[in-house]
Protein backbone atom coordinates (compact mmCIF):
# COMPACT_ATOMS: atom_id res chain seq x y z
CA UNK A 1 0.00 0.00 0.00
CA UNK A 2 1.16 3.05 -0.96
CA UNK A 3 -0.25 5.10 1.73
CA UNK A 4 0.86 2.50 4.83
CA UNK A 5 2.25 5.18 7.22
CA UNK A 6 5.32 4.88 8.30
CA UNK A 7 6.27 4.91 12.26
CA UNK A 8 6.13 7.96 14.03
CA UNK A 9 5.01 9.44 10.75
CA UNK A 10 2.31 11.64 8.85
CA UNK A 11 -0.57 9.82 7.21
CA UNK A 12 -1.75 10.79 3.62
CA UNK A 13 -5.02 12.04 3.20
CA UNK A 14 -6.04 9.21 1.35
CA UNK A 15 -4.95 7.04 4.65
CA UNK A 16 -6.85 9.89 6.57
CA UNK A 17 -10.69 9.17 4.88
CA UNK A 18 -9.65 5.57 4.58
CA UNK A 19 -9.81 5.71 8.74
CA UNK A 20 -12.80 7.93 8.97
CA UNK A 21 -14.86 6.18 6.71
CA UNK A 22 -14.23 3.17 8.72
CA UNK A 23 -15.02 4.48 11.79
CA UNK A 24 -18.06 5.97 13.20
CA UNK A 25 -17.81 7.20 16.67
CA UNK A 26 -15.52 10.61 16.69
CA UNK A 27 -15.00 13.79 19.17
CA UNK A 28 -16.09 17.39 18.00
CA UNK A 29 -14.45 20.17 20.16
CA UNK A 30 -16.11 23.61 19.49
CA UNK A 31 -15.45 26.85 20.86
CA UNK A 32 -18.55 28.00 23.04
CA UNK A 33 -17.86 31.39 24.76
CA UNK A 34 -14.32 31.37 24.38
CA UNK A 35 -13.78 28.04 25.82
CA UNK A 36 -13.12 24.85 23.97
CA UNK A 37 -15.99 21.84 24.44
CA UNK A 38 -15.35 18.41 23.37
CA UNK A 39 -18.58 15.80 22.67
CA UNK A 40 -18.74 12.98 21.50
CA UNK A 41 -20.48 12.15 18.06
CA UNK A 42 -21.75 9.01 16.12
CA UNK A 43 -20.91 10.09 12.33
CA UNK A 44 -21.02 9.04 8.54
CA UNK A 45 -18.49 9.89 5.39
CA UNK A 46 -21.13 11.64 3.06
CA UNK A 47 -20.03 13.04 -0.16
CA UNK A 48 -16.31 14.46 1.36
CA UNK A 49 -18.01 16.08 4.64
CA UNK A 50 -18.63 14.45 7.91
CA UNK A 51 -22.59 14.79 8.85
CA UNK A 52 -24.53 13.74 12.59
CA UNK A 53 -27.34 14.23 14.27
CA UNK A 54 -27.33 16.13 17.24
CA UNK A 55 -29.84 16.94 20.49
CA UNK A 56 -27.35 18.82 21.77
CA UNK A 57 -27.98 22.32 23.73
CA UNK A 58 -28.56 25.66 22.60
CA UNK A 59 -24.96 27.18 23.29
CA UNK A 60 -23.67 23.99 21.05
CA UNK A 61 -26.20 24.54 18.52
CA UNK A 62 -25.13 28.22 18.02
CA UNK A 63 -21.33 27.04 18.35
CA UNK A 64 -22.18 24.68 14.95
CA UNK A 65 -23.36 27.53 12.77
CA UNK A 66 -20.36 27.88 10.63
CA UNK A 67 -17.81 28.27 13.54
CA UNK A 68 -14.04 26.03 13.33
CA UNK A 69 -14.65 22.88 14.36
CA UNK A 70 -11.93 19.71 15.04
CA UNK A 71 -13.12 16.26 14.28
CA UNK A 72 -10.40 13.76 16.04
CA UNK A 73 -10.70 9.61 15.90
CA UNK A 74 -8.28 7.40 16.71
CA UNK A 75 -7.85 4.17 16.74
CA UNK A 76 -4.86 0.98 16.61
CA UNK A 77 -3.29 -0.23 13.42
CA UNK A 78 -3.85 -3.51 12.56
CA UNK A 79 -0.18 -4.61 11.58
CA UNK A 80 0.37 -8.50 9.86
CA UNK A 81 3.61 -9.77 8.35
CA UNK A 82 4.22 -6.48 6.31
CA UNK A 83 2.75 -4.00 8.73
CA UNK A 84 6.06 -2.88 9.76
CA UNK A 85 5.08 -2.63 13.39
CA UNK A 86 5.80 -6.40 14.25
CA UNK A 87 3.07 -7.26 16.59
CA UNK A 88 -0.82 -7.32 16.34
CA UNK A 89 -2.76 -5.24 18.36
CA UNK A 90 -3.41 -6.61 21.86
CA UNK A 91 0.21 -8.46 21.49
CA UNK A 92 2.39 -7.47 23.79
CA UNK A 93 5.39 -4.90 22.89
CA UNK A 94 4.75 -1.99 20.39
CA UNK A 95 1.88 -1.69 18.04
CA UNK A 96 1.26 1.41 15.92
CA UNK A 97 -1.50 3.63 16.83
CA UNK A 98 -2.90 6.29 14.95
CA UNK A 99 -4.75 9.88 15.32
CA UNK A 100 -6.73 11.70 12.21
CA UNK A 101 -8.39 15.24 12.86
CA UNK A 102 -10.30 16.77 10.58
CA UNK A 103 -10.59 20.75 10.60
CA UNK A 104 -13.26 22.87 9.44
CA UNK A 105 -17.23 24.41 9.49
CA UNK A 106 -20.22 23.30 10.42
CA UNK A 107 -23.13 23.32 8.95
CA UNK A 108 -26.70 22.76 10.10
CA UNK A 109 -28.39 20.94 7.57
CA UNK A 110 -31.76 22.55 6.64
CA UNK A 111 -32.55 22.27 2.94
CA UNK A 112 -35.21 19.78 2.59
CA UNK A 113 -33.85 18.33 -0.15
CA UNK A 114 -30.38 17.34 1.41
CA UNK A 115 -32.35 16.61 4.60
CA UNK A 116 -33.90 14.08 2.22
CA UNK A 117 -30.48 12.41 1.44
CA UNK A 118 -29.05 12.72 4.64
CA UNK A 119 -32.00 10.44 6.35
CA UNK A 120 -30.91 7.76 4.19
CA UNK A 121 -27.26 7.83 5.21
CA UNK A 122 -26.81 4.65 7.65
CA UNK A 123 -26.71 6.87 10.80
CA UNK A 124 -27.20 4.67 13.82
CA UNK A 125 -29.33 5.24 16.72
CA UNK A 126 -27.25 4.88 18.79
CA UNK A 127 -28.08 7.02 21.35
CA UNK A 128 -31.85 7.02 22.37
CA UNK A 129 -33.91 10.71 23.07
CA UNK A 130 -34.13 13.24 20.22
CA UNK A 131 -31.71 13.97 17.78
CA UNK A 132 -33.23 16.65 15.93
CA UNK A 133 -30.76 18.85 14.06
CA UNK A 134 -28.51 17.55 11.10
CA UNK A 135 -25.02 18.83 11.02
CA UNK A 136 -22.37 18.72 8.44
CA UNK A 137 -19.14 19.63 8.84
CA UNK A 138 -17.42 21.10 5.48
CA UNK A 139 -13.38 20.02 5.84
CA UNK A 140 -10.67 22.22 5.06
CA UNK A 141 -7.92 20.40 6.35
CA UNK A 142 -7.51 17.06 6.99
CA UNK A 143 -4.18 15.42 8.50
CA UNK A 144 -3.54 12.15 10.41
CA UNK A 145 -0.68 10.76 12.21
CA UNK A 146 0.78 7.45 13.24
CA UNK A 147 2.72 6.48 16.26
CA UNK A 148 4.40 3.53 17.80
CA UNK A 149 2.38 2.91 21.28
CA UNK A 150 4.11 0.66 24.16
CA UNK A 151 0.94 -0.70 25.66
CA UNK A 152 -1.65 -1.04 23.00
CA UNK A 153 -4.57 -1.94 25.73
CA UNK A 154 -4.28 1.28 26.83
CA UNK A 155 -5.04 2.88 23.82
CA UNK A 156 -8.25 0.45 23.48
CA UNK A 157 -11.54 2.07 24.82
CA UNK A 158 -11.88 2.38 28.23
CA UNK A 159 -14.63 -0.32 30.19
CA UNK A 160 -15.22 0.71 33.51
CA UNK A 161 -17.73 0.20 35.68
CA UNK A 162 -15.66 -1.97 38.02
CA UNK A 163 -12.84 1.04 37.77
CA UNK A 164 -9.75 -0.55 38.82
CA UNK A 165 -8.16 1.26 42.01
CA UNK A 166 -6.02 4.63 40.94
CA UNK A 167 -2.15 4.43 40.20
CA UNK A 168 -1.57 7.48 42.13
CA UNK B 1 -23.56 1.40 44.44
CA UNK B 2 -25.04 4.81 45.48
CA UNK B 3 -23.30 6.99 41.96
CA UNK B 4 -24.61 4.56 39.53
CA UNK B 5 -25.36 6.13 36.59
CA UNK B 6 -28.84 6.42 35.39
CA UNK B 7 -29.80 5.88 31.54
CA UNK B 8 -28.97 8.84 29.89
CA UNK B 9 -28.27 10.46 33.00
CA UNK B 10 -25.62 12.44 34.23
CA UNK B 11 -22.42 11.15 36.56
CA UNK B 12 -22.06 12.58 39.71
CA UNK B 13 -18.25 14.12 40.19
CA UNK B 14 -17.13 10.92 42.43
CA UNK B 15 -18.36 8.47 39.26
CA UNK B 16 -16.73 11.22 36.93
CA UNK B 17 -13.60 10.92 38.35
CA UNK B 18 -13.49 7.27 39.13
CA UNK B 19 -13.52 6.81 35.41
CA UNK B 20 -10.78 9.32 35.06
CA UNK B 21 -8.91 7.13 37.33
CA UNK B 22 -9.67 3.78 35.62
CA UNK B 23 -8.71 5.53 31.95
CA UNK B 24 -5.10 6.21 30.31
CA UNK B 25 -6.16 8.01 27.08
CA UNK B 26 -7.78 11.06 26.83
CA UNK B 27 -8.28 13.65 24.10
CA UNK B 28 -7.66 17.29 25.13
CA UNK B 29 -8.96 20.48 23.45
CA UNK B 30 -7.64 24.00 23.23
CA UNK B 31 -8.13 26.86 21.35
CA UNK B 32 -4.85 28.24 18.78
CA UNK B 33 -5.58 31.50 16.89
CA UNK B 34 -9.21 31.17 17.61
CA UNK B 35 -9.49 27.41 16.20
CA UNK B 36 -10.15 24.23 18.33
CA UNK B 37 -7.47 22.09 18.59
CA UNK B 38 -7.74 18.26 19.72
CA UNK B 39 -5.31 16.09 20.49
CA UNK B 40 -4.92 12.52 22.01
CA UNK B 41 -2.70 12.43 25.13
CA UNK B 42 -2.12 9.56 27.74
CA UNK B 43 -2.38 11.15 31.24
CA UNK B 44 -2.59 10.08 34.76
CA UNK B 45 -4.69 11.49 38.00
CA UNK B 46 -2.43 13.40 40.02
CA UNK B 47 -4.28 14.99 43.40
CA UNK B 48 -6.98 16.54 41.54
CA UNK B 49 -5.39 17.09 38.35
CA UNK B 50 -4.34 15.87 35.13
CA UNK B 51 -1.27 15.11 34.03
CA UNK B 52 0.26 14.24 31.03
CA UNK B 53 3.44 14.72 29.06
CA UNK B 54 4.04 15.88 25.42
CA UNK B 55 6.55 17.05 22.87
CA UNK B 56 3.84 19.32 20.83
CA UNK B 57 4.68 21.89 19.08
CA UNK B 58 5.24 25.23 19.90
CA UNK B 59 1.54 26.46 18.94
CA UNK B 60 0.23 23.86 21.48
CA UNK B 61 2.43 24.90 23.99
CA UNK B 62 1.72 27.87 24.11
CA UNK B 63 -1.94 27.26 24.39
CA UNK B 64 -1.03 25.17 27.35
CA UNK B 65 -0.21 28.52 29.65
CA UNK B 66 -3.04 29.22 31.46
CA UNK B 67 -5.44 28.60 28.66
CA UNK B 68 -8.94 27.10 28.94
CA UNK B 69 -8.60 23.76 27.99
CA UNK B 70 -10.98 20.71 27.88
CA UNK B 71 -10.52 17.34 28.14
CA UNK B 72 -12.68 14.00 26.73
CA UNK B 73 -12.55 10.72 28.07
CA UNK B 74 -14.86 8.12 26.93
CA UNK B 75 -15.89 3.67 27.56
CA UNK B 76 -18.82 1.48 27.34
CA UNK B 77 -20.24 0.74 31.06
CA UNK B 78 -19.58 -2.89 32.27
CA UNK B 79 -22.88 -4.25 33.53
CA UNK B 80 -23.69 -6.92 35.26
CA UNK B 81 -26.87 -8.55 36.64
CA UNK B 82 -27.79 -5.28 38.06
CA UNK B 83 -25.98 -3.27 36.23
CA UNK B 84 -29.21 -1.96 35.23
CA UNK B 85 -28.80 -1.88 31.26
CA UNK B 86 -29.35 -5.81 30.84
CA UNK B 87 -26.45 -6.83 28.89
CA UNK B 88 -22.65 -6.62 29.02
CA UNK B 89 -21.06 -4.51 26.44
CA UNK B 90 -20.54 -7.04 23.09
CA UNK B 91 -23.68 -8.61 23.45
CA UNK B 92 -25.90 -7.88 21.25
CA UNK B 93 -28.93 -5.17 22.19
CA UNK B 94 -28.17 -2.00 24.07
CA UNK B 95 -25.43 -1.01 26.54
CA UNK B 96 -24.10 2.30 28.21
CA UNK B 97 -21.73 4.21 27.28
CA UNK B 98 -20.35 7.33 29.15
CA UNK B 99 -18.08 10.42 28.44
CA UNK B 100 -16.58 12.44 31.01
CA UNK B 101 -14.96 15.99 30.38
CA UNK B 102 -12.98 18.10 32.49
CA UNK B 103 -12.57 21.84 31.88
CA UNK B 104 -9.83 24.26 33.57
CA UNK B 105 -6.55 25.71 32.76
CA UNK B 106 -3.19 23.92 31.62
CA UNK B 107 0.12 24.93 33.28
CA UNK B 108 3.29 23.91 32.65
CA UNK B 109 5.03 22.06 35.49
CA UNK B 110 8.59 24.05 35.67
CA UNK B 111 9.28 24.38 39.41
CA UNK B 112 12.06 21.37 40.21
CA UNK B 113 10.38 19.88 43.24
CA UNK B 114 7.38 19.56 41.44
CA UNK B 115 9.20 18.05 38.70
CA UNK B 116 10.57 15.43 41.04
CA UNK B 117 7.27 14.46 42.25
CA UNK B 118 5.69 14.07 38.69
CA UNK B 119 8.28 11.79 37.00
CA UNK B 120 7.16 9.52 39.40
CA UNK B 121 3.43 8.89 38.50
CA UNK B 122 3.11 6.22 36.13
CA UNK B 123 2.95 8.04 32.82
CA UNK B 124 3.38 4.80 30.63
CA UNK B 125 6.12 6.45 27.80
CA UNK B 126 3.15 4.81 25.02
CA UNK B 127 4.71 7.40 22.32
CA UNK B 128 8.69 7.04 21.24
CA UNK B 129 10.63 10.26 20.40
CA UNK B 130 11.07 12.89 22.99
CA UNK B 131 8.53 14.02 25.73
CA UNK B 132 9.73 17.05 27.55
CA UNK B 133 6.89 18.62 28.92
CA UNK B 134 4.79 18.15 31.85
CA UNK B 135 1.64 20.01 31.89
CA UNK B 136 -1.20 19.75 34.75
CA UNK B 137 -4.75 20.47 33.77
CA UNK B 138 -6.44 22.30 36.90
CA UNK B 139 -9.87 21.81 36.92
CA UNK B 140 -12.73 24.13 37.35
CA UNK B 141 -15.43 21.28 36.35
CA UNK B 142 -15.97 18.00 35.93
CA UNK B 143 -19.38 16.62 34.29
CA UNK B 144 -20.34 13.24 32.85
CA UNK B 145 -22.90 11.58 31.25
CA UNK B 146 -23.50 8.37 30.23
CA UNK B 147 -26.51 6.94 27.99
CA UNK B 148 -27.67 3.92 26.25
CA UNK B 149 -25.99 2.80 22.93
CA UNK B 150 -27.72 0.53 19.95
CA UNK B 151 -24.73 -1.18 19.02
CA UNK B 152 -21.98 -1.04 21.34
CA UNK B 153 -19.20 -2.78 18.79
CA UNK B 154 -19.29 0.72 17.42
CA UNK B 155 -18.22 2.43 20.78
CA UNK B 156 -14.86 0.19 20.75
CA UNK B 157 -11.76 1.86 19.25
CA UNK B 158 -11.72 1.49 15.58
CA UNK B 159 -8.70 -0.97 14.45
CA UNK B 160 -8.03 0.06 11.07
CA UNK B 161 -5.34 -0.74 8.71
CA UNK B 162 -8.01 -2.77 6.59
CA UNK B 163 -10.83 -0.15 6.68
CA UNK B 164 -14.11 -1.50 5.50
CA UNK B 165 -15.85 0.14 2.48
CA UNK B 166 -17.46 3.34 2.94
CA UNK B 167 -20.78 2.88 3.77
CA UNK B 168 -22.10 5.73 1.67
Amino acid sequence: MSHHPTPAGELTEDACWARLRGGEVARLAVIVDGHPEIFPINYVVDRGSLVFRTAEGTKVSAALSGQPVAVETDGLEATGPDGGAGTAPGEAGRALAWSVVLKGRAEQITGTDELMDTTELPLTPWQAGEKGKFVRIVPTEVTGRSFPVVSPDTWRTAVSGTPHAAEE
